[in-house]
């Protein structure tokens, strides 16, 4: 299999709520009152998070099904902590973006303690998300301003 | 401001689908048909797109505001190609994740040259999500796994 594509493309609908576009399904983004938005949905950083726990659900299924273990249950919770100073420009003393996160995975399953052993060293070295919050993305920007008082 | 807490809590629905709580949001996640999926939402990776967009916007907004830039329209579009051959287990070359992202942004404003290479220079520093894509997240693990056999 080549690589796969995948984008969202979308717009500004005000100061705090993004509405975007994945293939045929739309997602609004929003901030909560406290974070001076209109709580009209989850805020970027809980969709980081469901996006994270979204990959380590298809991938502990995916390893499961490889090492024949059957799941009766599977819980994942993660959380983490930003220090909002940067953000609003009030310090550059901590990172700009999550601090740390916390995974927290509840697995009920028939797998003995060596191959639920297996079963996570291959979720954390293949699942997608997983490496792009645990290691560095190259990031290419490209801006295109339009300056009102030049046209 | 102290530093603030985000969480996402859920279970597995099926082995594509999560399904999530953020506060009062429910988010679901799953696969399109073509990785295995039933495509009752978008898929995990998508959410981490939509994610960073949304930061994004609130970014530039709450920059361009600190720098008196009026916002006429502001469109934002992110991509990016993952091999799923690690996902998958058939190779491990390349990385699990996007190998890297596009990110781009199509600003109209009143903001002369100067100003607008101020305010992306402020948004890339201050982007919670950017942040995390960009550089290394400490991430803990806790596997909380039982097993039948055992009880």
């Amino acid at each position: 299999m080549s690589t796969l594509n995948f984008a969202v493309t979308g717009n500004s609908a005000t100061q705090t709520k993004y509405e975007g576009y994945a293939r045929h399904f739309k997602i609004t983004v929003d901030e909560p009152h406290a974070l001076g938005g209109n709580d009209d949905a989850p805020n970027p950083v809980e969709y980081i998070l469901t996006g994270y726990a979204g990959c380590l659900n298809v991938v502990v299924n995916l390893v499961a099904k490889e090492l024949d273990i059957k799941i009766n249950s599977l819980k994942i919770e993660i959380s983490g902590d930003i220090d909002p100073a940067r953000l609003l420009g009030t310090s550059f003393n901590n990172r700009a973006g999550f601090l740390s996160l916390k995974v927290d995975i509840d697995l009920d399953s028939d797998a003995d303690e060596e191959t639920k052993t297996l079963l996570f060293k291959q979720v954390k070295e293949r699942c997608p998300v997983n490496d792009n919050l645990s290691n560095p993305t190259p990031i290419e920007y490209n801006i295109f301003a339009t300056n009102l008082n030049l046209n």
